[in-house]
């Protein structure tokens, strides 16, 4: 084994501290990677919330800088900067991996965190922390010139945006509504954009409609505006539903055009639509969260291409309570990234 | 105007009796229809159950012959044999009315009863009536050869489940889940069965598994036993959920494979699901009731092609009320159909 420094929630209750954690000796196909940027995801808050016992390292996206590498890796060498999503691992034989869905493994992917590893059965240990030791193949290579700070959100927050716009084939002249603006929605208007799209944003507060302006966005739909609404209804092709708490999917429904698509992108207890507002038009309900490994190479590529990063809001490792706090809360624009450099030195 | 009689029900909580109904005078598109055949459908049970007002006449999936014809009607003539669902007139000129989805016209179809008439703004009063009077552009030739009651149910229930198998593009090895057995359900696995899919039926019911087999499904689930839901997990294209009652979509969602289609056919209050169940591999959930104007035509070549009716269980006037509380204990196989003749005498 080897160590480096993580931040861990050691019980439940708890806050994250500095902790010396455990990381397993490089296999053949594995890469050690010094993490430098780590997006904080709500899912993180959530999970840190909702712990039951610890040790608990959180971070599931991240970039760093190959510091050792296995004895079979061929793509990755010592100095290579590479960035990490939300899965480490998967079957890699099921029809799903086959299709480069992991996402959908049979067996459920590996998540970077929380996730049980598929070798010796441990736990899997977050980003967080001053090193990640991760197999290579579900390391990619970060673009030239990409700021690191703000790609390490794209590799969580962004591929989940990224990936349903691909799969409903979003392009020019499309109009695509997102619902909220934080790490997600953000993400989501400026991919759709870089696709050619009309894109509308739907929030519940009056104080994003500037926001969403500053993000190049014409048209804010005010949600609790039932005027607004109405005038809306029937003209999405597609609507990304990034918000994050249960709420009535109907309204976006109705917004679709007919064989529309909404897609559920947080994930609330349950999801609960009112069934006239499916039946009208064909329209379709769906949901989607992280992406296979073809399509977060594309939409690193495509981040690159269109320069495309996550507005990022930077705190040291001594800041991710405050920070948890503010996201609670929803103060941040857009989202917080953890400079773990730190925590490599420690 | 002109009198029939019909089975209307006067005031909220009474049972339908016969009465003297109005209709309208011919318009110059009109045919006048003795009604010889109606089906019996959930819908109508409901509405008599929840109306808060009188009188109300059911009916909306039927067949009659045309008794007179307005001065411009062009493709009907007197003796003709016709069918008629549950739309009755769209505005014809919106985006849906022009791709024939009449079904979701945007200024909302008028329905076969307590629809409002487009051109006097009149309540319409349904088919358990001597006659009808409708559109010319609303009624259908009756295929050659079709049993005539048999053909009633085809109206609602028929193009019901055969325009989401068409619009999925069901067809040779797809495999199909209907879920319940009834007027929907049996039509579901008649179509289904005839465009070369492989069907499967839900029940909850183990008393309805050998209904199942008579109709040629070799593959019944019994939804309520774990293992066998398990059994299927990942299995079906497309699952037609025809059970009326609120119930969690979510094992159903889990019965489809990547991409597959969950379509639901009943209206109850809300839909709920699990957003797991959904995501996991960009499953859709959409609904469906009734069909525009081509896809009936369509449907009821189809049926005559492939030899298609409903089963149904004949019953007169008089025994409507009875035949209603059979149906809310779902004692029928699979349809009843009011012989209206009597009515006609009357």
């Amino acid at each position: 084994m080897r160590t480096t420094t993580g931040l861990a929630l050691l019980a439940p209750g708890g806050t994250l501290q500095p902790s010396t954690i455990e990381r397993r000796d490089l296999r053949p196909d594995d890469l050690a990677v010094r993490v430098t940027w780590c997006g904080v995801c709500r899912t993180d808050l959530h999970a840190v919330q909702d712990a039951s016992s610890g040790p608990l390292v959180p971070g599931h996206e991240f970039v760093g800088v190959v510091s050792e590498v296995g004895t079979q890796v061929t793509r990755f060498a010592i100095g290579d900067t590479v960035a990490v999503g939300n899965i480490v691992d998967s079957c890699g034989t099921c029809a799903s991996c086959r299709a480069g869905d992991e996402q959908f493994c049979a067996e459920f992917p590996t998540l970077t965190y929380g996730g049980r590893d598929r070798v010796d059965g441990s736990t899997t240990s977050g980003a967080y922390a001053g090193e990640y030791v991760v197999r290579e193949g579900f390391a990619y290579a970060l673009p030239a010139g990409m700021d690191p700070a703000g790609a390490a959100p794209l590799m969580c927050a962004g591929v989940t945006v990224f990936e349903p716009l691909r799969r409903f084939g979003v392009g020019a002249g499309d109009r695509v509504g997102v619902v909220g603006l934080g790490g997600l929605g953000h993400l989501a208007v400026k991919f759709a954009r870089a696709m050619g799209a009309e894109v509308s944003v739907f929030t519940t507060s009056q104080a994003k409609v500037e926001d969403a302006r500053s993000l190049g966005v014409e048209d804010v739909v005010v949600s609790r505006d039932a005027d607004a609404m109405a005038a809306v209804a029937g003209r999405f092709d597609v609507v990304l539903d990034t918000a994050s708490a249960k709420h009535d999917l109907s309204p976006y429904l109705r917004s679709l055009r007919a064989d529309g698509t909404l897609c559920v992108l947080g994930i609330p207890d349950r999801y609960e639509a009112d069934p006239m507002a499916l039946m009208q038009g064909f329209k379709r309900l769906t949901a989607s969260g992280s992406g296979g490994r073809p399509r977060t190479r594309e939409m690193l590529d495509f981040a690159a291409a269109h320069g495309i990063s996550a507005d990022v809001e930077v705190v040291t490792p001594a800041e991710i309570t405050t920070a948890f706090e503010r996201l609670a809360r929803g103060d941040v624009r857009w989202r917080f990234v953890l400079d773990t450099a730190s925590l490599a030195q420690a």
